[in-house]
């Protein structure tokens, strides 16, 4: 595993890079292949993001600028926020096999690459990409700009329990290159299309309570995002919803991704690990926030996490 | 108008002190209050906080430790985060011209203390009492814990635009105290009651937009209350609401406090200037969120306030 400063002296031997995004792409993924993007364009290398189709109106932006022609042939390929090649979108599998430098902060991370980086206590890859990029060179409001994006998206605005002081350190220090911070929090935290409004109405109307009201059940099936013709965009981040519900430490929030396959994310407090929940179904992530993918109808989706969640949530009541 | 060293050269020298908060408190006025009631015991000094009838059940937990008994009588006067002696609750009144020093960050600051300072460029009253304490002694977790809710409830969680790399500065200084930040993170900015989940739908179903659909006109009348038998604490910062549907950059949230009398607060971008709307009413705070009290039925109120904000935004449309 490298340190910061030997992740930095590889990436400045590096050339013809090709950055990598993981599946469903996040703030953090996208910020930190653009804040890297630009940080190797400014010690005059040529580099790229690899186009990602998962894209959504809030995270095109920062990505669009960095996205690779379909001619470009790497000679070395980097991954940022992505824990395991399983991860990678379907464009991205040819080089699954030939990721040169892997740089993530899950702490299920496979280590993949030929050389490897984590920062597991980090609440953001950003958190790690900062210290990265500012060992390259001066860290300017082109690179700022997305790993603020990384920063604040993957804490939820600092709200989230993995937000540490070095988060909120970090943020400070890209907040003085002078970005406009403001218009990435009101674009991502502040603002809410009127179908998401509908969605989220919807999603809490039909939210169901396992386990004397500590576990919630909130579901979007395909037949939802129809009804209000909701796009992608609308859909992102809705599994934080349940976890807000007063009483609630276990939120499941279950997405149709195509008929009958279910997205399971879970938004978990103290007592219940989502990790290990997950992981019993195949999936993983952090302790609070983890997620795993479930092919079967609504109702066996659903008994299969409840199971999975009362096999690691102590004293789970099964009502 | 006092220095940072000045206030705290002041504090050192004052003895048996009672600390006053604003009517309808927020988490900006209990943290600073509270904070400083603990740095002043630390020094072995007498001090409590005037009891502010207005305390929700989010608020109250900081503010009970310290609230004065019926029958001390003090001989210094401290109020924090008051712009204007009007913000006084009915309880304070009688020491309105007694303060001996007043700490506020709203660039309407009245000055009406005997000594007087002010931090406007502060997002939270939080940030000026955070460099005052410290001038007082070590930053403890008691003083430190309050301060964190001053500082995180008065920017939204660091997502509002009042929101400054110093803001998270001094959230990380707090943090590294030790304090339980994550709990109150939880508290205030992710966990809501299944009454505030009604409010919000109904508040979203009957919003009314004008000017193009950059105004949004959000109500909150006592019906609707008494209708989910919502508390005060099941709606506080319902104004932040309205802001955030796409495309409105003026958000007017009217709360019916008594029959027929309407609290207006708006939440605005850069295009209207929400003091200078509220002012025209009689009302007053920050470039970006502001209020006013009109007594009048909602038609007449709602009328009044669109008045105000088309008087002060440019390009406004009367649809």
């Amino acid at each position: 595993m490298l340190t910061v400063s030997e992740a930095a002296a590889l990436l400045r031997d590096f050339d013809n890079v090709l950055i990598l995004t993981h599946i469903r792409p996040d703030g953090d993924t996208v910020g930190c292949a653009a804040a890297l993007c630009a940080g190797l364009r400014a010690l005059g290398k040529t580099a790229y993001l690899l186009p990602n189709p998962g894209l959504t109106d809030t995270t095109r932006p920062y990505f669009a600028p960095y996205a690779a022609p379909p001619d470009f042939t790497p000679d070395k390929v980097v991954s940022t926020d992505i824990a395991t090649l399983a991860l990678l979108p379907e464009n991205a599998r040819a080089y699954g096999d030939r990721v040169d430098l892997a740089m993530d902060h899950h702490s299920s991370f496979e280590r993949f690459g030929r050389a490897n980086i984590l920062r597991a206590e980090a609440a953001a890859c950003g958190e790690l990409l900062y210290d990265i990029l500012r060992e390259l060179g001066p860290v300017t409001p082109e690179i700022a700009l997305p790993l603020y994006v990384a920063v604040s998206t993957d804490t939820g605005c600092f709200a989230y329990s993995n937000t540490t002081a070095e988060t909120h350190r970090t943020a400070a220090a890209l907040m003085e290159t002078g970005i406009d911070y403001r218009a990435v929090n009101k674009v991502f935290f502040r603002t809410k299309t009127r179908k998401r409004m509908q969605l989220e109405g919807a999603m809490l109307s039909g939210c169901e309570f396992h386990d004397r009201g500590r576990v919630a059940v909130l579901s979007v099936p395909l037949s939802l995002m129809e009804r209000f013709q909701a796009t992608e965009s609308d859909a992102e981040e809705l599994s934080a919803l349940g976890g807000q519900i007063q009483g609630v430490d276990c939120a499941v929030t279950m997405r149709e991704l195509r008929p009958d396959v279910w997205k399971l994310s879970l938004r978990t407090g103290d007592r219940v690990n989502a990790t290990r929940a997950c992981g019993i179904l195949g999936g993983g992530g952090h302790a609070a926030a983890a997620g795993c993918t479930v092919e079967a109808p609504w109702a066996e989706a659903k008994r299969r996490i409840l199971d999975a969640v009362a096999q690691v949530a102590p004293d789970f009541s099964a009502d």
